[in-house]
């Protein structure tokens, strides 16, 4: 049994999702799971699609071409194509910050997380122990003025090197260069401490004491060139007040930071997000 | 254009959803919303399909026909299939409460609900100056333990005259009677003021007050038989402390009320709601 | 039996507490309720608290000479005292939009509000009809840019007139005076259809769906002269996805809206709120 | 300087806030903190106080004398009072589950507890490498039905020897004897993967997944002899709709536990948590 996952977009028009069940079918494929979405401002069709093929000798290259040749063409769809069973590869960005790793770690042994961690990377040496006890390589790429374009050199044989398919920033705190952002469209995630865009860049947290707020929250999303302006991925806040410090923010904020971060992780990771315009479908 | 929205669940077999997504399209159907669910634990296949059709001489008597001859008997489905157009009919069944119908009412007003609302029914006369102010008839139907198969019949003959689809019972505080029941099977909404399963049957409030309850609930359901144990449509919570007396309790219940009350109302009206051994799947 | 209700707020300074606990004390007062706040940043002391006296000559006029004499100007305080069994009156501007008012009215009627309503006033007849049903007197004030001066005139004659203690803007989408402002400082209540600080001005829905959120809020809010940005005095969320239409966050907002004008209102009404450097104090 | 915490509850009387705060006074405190609660139905005071002694020969020993023979007798108090300064001992029990127990060293780790853990016990060996991996001693007692008796006489010597405070069942999975419970009254507490009183007992995810709720929930109470009746310290809940199935309502579940339980934990461990009557009063 093979089973793959499709996601595609494209002009929304007659005929889309009939037509794809149909290609499907005619090839011996059994869709278990299909959900779409249409954004109507924008005229969009979304899809995603899950098909199971019991043949034996079913090729997921030969699909590939066979689904380009037949609809890729006619519809001009955009579209990726996954095998379901093929657990897709995540490196950790780390830098001192330990709760968030903790909780990925702790996931990702349990088995909730449908991915595998070749390596975790930091620019400090802080967090190598918890590497070293959840049994992961980890490299130590520090990163100065003057050693920043070797850093990324570093960082992109790395990436390579263990064919990466995303990066996550597990509360990374370094601005990430747009040469790898540009080879990692929508495939590097952050999690920024605050419901943006409220509080956009360093020091959310004292911003929103500053301003009195009775909720903080947190981001997770895309990284692009613009800062903590790219498309959002998951959200979530908690309630606050007057007897809150600048430090109970903190600490708050942390449970957020962990929990945002990880669901964010698992709906890329399960092939659950697209994006479009700068804004994420999620298929949940 | 006419759109038709399709409910269907049946055992879960290959092929279904491209059978179903084939034969609207080859009947010049465009579906323009699909989504499904599998109860892994119980093998069966639910979808929800909205489907529109350009010719100007659709009929959707004759499509239904179709359908059933085609796929109905082939894959043993269970269905229902509306015209999207079509509003469905709501009878309010009330007592003495008001803030469940005010909340209702407002949003009639403004156009929120995609239905129709053909008359308010109370066994107490306190809520008719509010049907009066929002133009909808009010029927007076007193219930006593003499009189209550009287007050039945009185109100099945009102259910069918007005030829409602659905019922809600916004706070109306009495038992319905299993005929009332029978006749509109997950077809009667209720609201209970509590978080169901904790806290069955009346007074729920004074329960959890005396439990020492952090977090009160209201839970939407299907009426059944079965006491405050139908299928659950919506439930929502709210944080309360030490703090609180009963009568705190209580009022901030009601805020919890209307909105769980009207937001099952919409999935309701929306065709949304499928139900299978006293659960709910929710297309939403 | 006399109830009153104090709130202080002062430099933080040695046995200020006890201080104020023996005052009473001495003045055959007993303490009901006591909460206090130390903002450690500003150095500054935040209390509130209630007395009852049982004394039948009690005079709040003459223990407010003699509160004032003893302590204020000892410690330096900023002070308020109240009659706690003296409802404030609250005028309510509206617009157009009815489901705040609904909310605050159905409310008001249900005795959940420890509060008088004098009148409503708006800028268009649009709602009167529901002013009436709720036999609340209602003004038409019309606001025009030639008749801008005349309106603010009109509006301040009726607070006046009415001894009104407190302003709410339940949508009432009109810029509210510098005069106004000055006249009732941190006693204009309004509710910003958005998670402030994110999404000031107009139009927060359209923006909040561009940006792609996941997430949509309101804020209620004292009204000062810097838009948007006075001190906060409750906030909520809703969870919201792709799938939500500018039109459907909209409608998923007036939930929020109603909810969080209400409680603000509740806070303000029973002298829990104090505010300080743009900040509020909450004693809930 | 020295800082106490006071807490004491007695029948509702007059003049008993002042009488506490006057005493502080005279014995050269300054009180920093002050928080109370009526409990209205069973006229019950509660009061929670901190106050700062500058003198260098305070002793709270012989405060205490002084507090007792001048306060205590008069208003028949029941009363704990603690140096704030000093962190309370905490026991860990665990079994095989890893989640709770990795977020609590986590926090513990980061400075977020305000207190010790001298050891952690288990019934498995399983977590040792995660106790071991955070420096904290582990001892492994396991419990059969023959050595039970046993096993809790080893527990007993251990909590003793350690001068233990409070225990902390991350998820221990076995039931705690009346032996212990005795020895500890409301020092035992439990992490229950429901919202109670919901789903007592056992397995309360499949009985959820069962009912169709869609809303699961967690609740950290003190261990009575009564199996899930102990009074609630904390509550959250988490949404989940018709896709769940149990494995993910467990790991949705799992986000809940952890978070509920530390949080009942610092409030625990800061002295913040009152109990009368099976139900919790919280000074938060």
């Amino acid at each position: 049994m093979h089973k793959i996952t499709l996601l595609i977009h494209c002009a929304d028009q007659p005929n889309i999702i009939a037509s794809v069940t149909s290609f499907m079918a005619s090839n011996d494929g059994n869709i278990v799971y299909i959900d779409q979405h249409v954004d109507r401002e924008q005229n969009i069709f979304f899809m995603r699609l899950a098909c199971e093929f019991s043949s034996g000798i079913f090729s997921l290259d030969k699909f590939k071409e066979l689904f380009k040749s037949t609809l890729v063409e006619k519809y001009k769809l955009k579209w990726r194509m996954y095998s379901a069973e093929r657990k897709p590869k995540m490196a950790l960005f780390v830098s001192k910050y330990d709760h968030c790793l903790y909780d990925i770690l702790g996931r990702y042994n349990s088995g909730e997380l449908f991915l595998e961690i070749p390596f975790i990377l930091s620019n400090h040496l802080d967090l190598k122990p918890i590497a070293d006890s959840f049994n992961i390589p980890f490299y130590h790429v520090p990163v100065t003025k003057a050693t920043k374009r070797e850093a990324e050199q570093k960082q992109l044989e790395l990436l390579e090197k263990h064919a990466i398919d995303f990066i996550v920033l597990a509360r990374y705190m370094q601005i990430v260069s747009k040469t790898l952002i540009d080879k990692y469209p929508n495939k590097i995630i952050n999690i920024h401490h605050s419901f943006l865009p409220a509080f956009v860049g360093a020091k959310p947290y004292h911003s929103a004491y500053k301003r009195g707020v009775k909720i903080i929250g947190s981001t997770s999303h895309y990284i692009t060139e613009e800062l903590d302006a790219g498309p959002i991925i998951e959200q979530d806040i908690a309630h606050v007040s007057h007897t809150y410090s600048i430090k109970d923010l903190i600490a708050k904020g942390r449970d957020l930071e962990k929990i945002v971060l990880s669901n964010a992780i698992k709906l890329h990771a399960n092939r659950k997000v697209m994006v479009y315009n700068n804004k994420t479908i999620i298929f949940s």
